[in-house]
């Protein structure tokens, strides 16, 4: 997932940025986290919605994978029949199906599953759509532009709320076409681009959801926006469905995520209020 | 978990209430879904909130279980210092910590976990409180009555939603307590009692949530409540965290369980929306 060397690739392309001017930087991570505010929850303004959408793709054992392999198998443990119930023991990889990357995901130290704070799950939620470009190019990376684009038709991204990126993925989840493996094995599938990652931070968003595999788009080999994002306290939702029936703004998103000590993510159940 | 012969005593005491009347009762499940209108959703006439509660509590290896043995198990898949992220493998009982039971838990053919509509799962929230009876008598079972005092105080119980059983459990969930065995291993804490669970049937309730570690008591030989309640399409969540801080009437509940293909349950994120 991380290839050698990738962590430093990306410090010195931030630290060129000036993001870390003055600091240690004894990781990406750190010094992110530093220079950002953290997030802050934004929900306490008050919420309303008449309707749940449902976010979460159904898993099972063939469900498509980053690595390529089944990362789910369940064991049964008892049957109706003979035991009067039904019950299974799951063997899961973390970030299998519609999943929370959690800051330690990709941090030395970062916050785990368990330990972000419920008013930080329950966030104001902007969907931005780049079907049409992802469409033309399976490697397209949601930009700054793209958020200011949304940014003029919709006001403000939502400080302490979560931003989605609307590919038009999550349709190809049964298929090929979802990991799109190219004769070398790399991935081509849309992402965040840092910059949108950097500017984001800057607005306070708390959280990253796409309906791809990766924040980063498929064919990344320094994973720039993972290392940007998760070590700066903020979380990433993976393979999210049904964004087509969200609004672009006024939803509530809600991240139903693994609350196991020392996860680094998990399976999660998401919804949208609208 | 089930006795042999105890779904044959469930269906004959059932049947004495004459629920059963002129069905051919191939099972009790399908008897009482018959026997009441399925569940419908509630929310649709809209909900607000300025306040989330968190419902879960916190899961790792040493969390109590019904069978008394650990039912987590966590394997490093990757190490942020080596590989550049963190990964870990779970290896997890369905049932375990704060978790959903489906309908399929405790039926032959009911819903699994993955298949309960999304609209069932954020529901209006009613909080009953027998804190003080389940102090004096670690058997108790929360009763019709109990249901009644409470709508005389709020009003209905909400058609379409959830009831949760406070029984002050929750502070026990690090000690022995919890469990609370006698010399001959039997566990003792509060439970539905199953002609409550007939009346929140009868009352058009979809989810019954408890602080314990099951819907029935924790004596409880035959989980009548278990067999009257889950077949009938209706869902449970057990090990419940934190109701002392949700109002006794509206507030709404968010069950985020995993929606895995055949799954009898889960670990879940739940929240209460206040």
């Amino acid at each position: 997932m991380c290839v050698p060397g990738c962590q430093e690739t990306v410090m010195r392309r931030l630290s060129r940025r000036g993001f870390f001017k003055g600091l240690g930087a004894a990781g990406a991570g750190a010094a992110v986290f530093t220079a950002f505010p953290p997030p802050r929850p934004a929900i306490a303004q008050g919420a309303s919605f008449s309707r749940v959408v449902d976010l979460t793709h159904a898993l099972g054992p063939d469900f498509p994978t980053f690595f390529g392999k089944p990362q789910l198998s369940m064991e049964r443990n008892a049957a109706f029949d003979k035991d009067g119930y039904n019950m299974f023991t799951w063997t899961i990889v973390e970030h299998t199906g519609t999943h929370l990357d959690a800051p330690i995901h990709f941090s030395a130290d970062g916050v785990d599953a368990s330990s972000i704070g419920a008013d930080q799950l329950v966030v104001p939620l902007a969907v931005v759509d780049i079907k049409e470009k992802a469409a033309s190019d399976t490697d397209y990376q949601l930009t700054p532009d793209d958020l200011k684009t949304w940014e003029a038709a919709n006001g403000d991204l939502p400080n302490g709320g979560c931003v989605a990126m609307n590919s038009g993925w999550a349709r190809y989840v049964t298929g090929e076409k979802f990991r799109n493996t190219d004769p070398e094995g790399r991935m081509h599938f849309p992402g965040f681009h840092v910059e949108a990652a950097m500017y984001m931070m800057e607005k306070g968003v708390v959280g990253m959801a796409v309906d791809t595999l990766s924040l980063d788009f498929g064919a990344s080999e320094d994973f720039a926006t993972h290392y940007a994002w998760l070590p700066s306290g903020r979380w990433g939702v993976e393979c999210v469905a049904n964004l087509d029936d969200v609004p672009a703004t006024g939803a509530t998103f809600v991240l139903g995520g693994p609350k196991i000590k020392g996860a680094s993510g998990g399976p999660s159940r998401v919804f949208a209020l609208v």
